[in-house]
């Protein structure tokens, strides 16, 4: 069958997979801030890193292991990036794989670090190695727990971000599910984007590797907030084999496609959470871009658009201001004629061949009252397409990003 | 003598500009929305455009011709970009040129035309026919007349922008004046920096060029606002010789150094003066970026901390959050080394080798609270040195821009 159930689970659905999320004192306000993920058998791993030249000291650690040994875990914490810190925040992060790998009876290179919060301050180690020993003694396969795991690793997020998806693959059922925080760089310094995915498949480390990479370009990588790169940004996917469907190795392979989709679906799924739930968001905008010139102008064309804060702020306002979406595109870099493109906010097409269209006010309005808004531009310029999705920008934008660290 | 006598003047100060400020009913308020600059004797020309391949039709008009033909005068409207309307906006700015040449008495291909406002609506060209006759009437040469003119090219600007210098080349005093409207393209679309500049200088036309492209590439592109450019970005020179100085056409003259000068004087200030003006501005910031490998990674640099929302909110909160003006030089695309680089607000060190610094937030904050604030980045990567200026990102911007067209 070629169905995918896309139903209501946590990072611990796949079978072999254990979650906790509990308090060890990072956050002020007593909030989750540590998550633990457990994979029992070890799992393989493949992450795709921030192409920030600044990196996070957990995030640095795990970038030398991943891909490279069995993975019996993964330690996430917010509320601290453990970032610009010095080899102190190394040697944070080498402690806590130590206690994690120590009670699971396993090395410490089987473990990996991640961090999202504050830029340089020191982790407080002292109240995080208790709340290392509670996420372990609350490890569970139950999905209230994986739920818990989501919640520690929450920082300016408004809602949970979990995304599950169930398929077959050689006759075995096959689960795969996400966890994901956002978006947008935060009080003060919150690094932005983490995403742990889970699957009890199969599959070769070539193909794991090939997969991730090519579906992060097409989610992860589709969606902007305001644009500014993190020093955390992270992707991290296991896969610990306990489907027990014959191994996926081929790239070529029905299985694989299929595989290839379900990380599709719960990595978009969670990527257009993450824009939706951008700071201060009240709307999810997607931008598609058709007939450009090649892939990277189409991209270049989207990639203005969704980081411009004239449209932005416009779609805050619900104003159907083309004359700001035009002009993006016009500086984005890609080669296309203006006389022969054409600006379509949702059904409406508002300027075609070099001018403005007449169009209904009030039919624009009701389009622009909704939370999700296409927004189409037609280069006429080729035939390569792309997509992404970005929010709007409100006083809450501000709001959030304009208050003080301290 | 090598002084530059920076005054209070307004575009026709040079000797042999004329000046005007009218409303031709385009702002629905009522404000002045034509300005009509006038040289007799007509002048060589040198303009720079935006680069957006999106192109207003009166910047269109005026890109065939600067440069080309002696300029008698130059129209300027605002409230209505003259953008996007497809055949008919070329023919309304014919039209405007032809009513000015006509009482001029030169040629059409004599007047320069540019407009800033609305986007992907006609001109009303009813009314802006009794306003130019309007203009032309009211041209004169003293100082008031200037100053309307640069009234009358202002859309969201809150303040004036006009600066004056005066040297003397070749035994002759000479004066250098402009005037320029910023900053964000605004509601519903405001097509954002116009600067006229005006000199009674008498030089050559590859000289006059050479000047203008070099001091624009380090005052009016070194400003970031929101990172949008529009499609009417225009800046023009004028030079009409009535100082009678010897003609400029040596680079290597110290009369040549010294216009140079003279125009840097003038164009930064007015470019200071835009960013500073920015829509919702508070501050204004200079970011000076030290020691980079290269010119183009420190202008990277530079950028991307000038365009960072985040950065741009944080500077609105008074915040001394220096984790988001390393990350922006992170992800610049510059090549550094985060362990050697230091970052400095004002007078403060707050990171250095890959470390966070104690600081005093009192001390901080004190300099945060300020109108004008220097970050400097020191690279430590080679000896290429940028400045940019940038505002912050405060409620009003969204507000303003956030705010319905209609």
């Amino acid at each position: 069958m070629d169905d995918f159930l896309i139903f209501d689970g946590a990072i611990n659905s796949p079978e072999g997979y254990y979650a906790s999320g509990v308090s060890g004192g990072i956050k002020k306000t007593g909030n989750l801030d540590i998550a633990l993920i457990v994979s029992d058998p070890p799992a393989i791993s493949s992450s795709v890193f921030t192409r920030n030249i600044v990196k996070g000291h957990s995030l640095l650690r795990s970038m030398k292991l991943t891909g490279r040994f069995p993975c019996s875990g993964i330690v996430v914490n917010s509320g601290n990036a453990n970032a610009c810190v010095g080899q102190d925040g190394n040697n944070d992060a080498d402690e806590i794989a130590a206690i994690i790998s120590e009670a699971l009876s396993c090395r410490p290179e089987n473990i990996l670090t991640a961090s999202t919060g504050i830029i340089g301050r020191r982790l407080p180690m002292d109240s995080i190695r208790g709340g290392l020993i509670k996420a372990i003694s609350s490890l569970t396969g139950e999905v209230e727990g994986g739920h818990l795991a989501e919640l520690a690793i929450m920082t300016t997020d408004t809602v949970p971000k979990e995304s599950s998806v169930a398929f077959t693959a050689g006759g075995k059922k096959i689960t795969l599910s996400g966890m994901a925080k956002g978006s947008g760089m935060i009080h003060p310094d919150m690094a932005t984007m983490i995403a742990i995915l889970t699957t009890d498949c199969n599959i070769s480390q070539e193909l794991l590797d090939l997969a991730l990479k090519s579906v992060v370009d097409r989610s992860f990588n589709r969606i902007s907030v305001d644009g500014d790169t993190s020093v955390c940004d992270m992707v991290t996917l296991l896969a610990n084999g306990c489907a027990h469907n014959q191994q996926i190795s081929d790239k070529g392979s029905r299985d694989y496609r299929k595989f290839l989709k379900a990380l599709e679906i719960v990595s978009t799924d969670l990527a257009k959470s993450i824009a939706s739930d951008g700071e201060g968001a009240t709307k999810l905008i997607e931008i598609r871009v058709f007939n450009a010139k090649n892939k990277a102008d189409a991209l270049a064309v989207a990639r203005a658009v969704a980081k411009s804060p004239l449209v932005k702020t416009a779609f805050f306002g619900e104003d159907a201001n083309w004359g700001r979406i035009l002009t993006a595109a016009g500086y984005s870099g890609a080669e296309f004629d203006p006389e022969k493109c054409e600006i379509r906010l949702g059904s409406i097409s508002v300027y075609s061949e070099g001018k403005a269209l007449q169009f209904s006010e009030a039919e624009a309005k009701d389009i622009l009252k909704e939370h999700d808004i296409t927004i189409t531009i037609d280069l006429n310029a080729g035939d390569s397409d792309e997509i992404m999705w970005t929010c709007d920008f409100s006083y809450d934008y501000v709001k959030i990003n304009g208050s003080y660290r301290t």
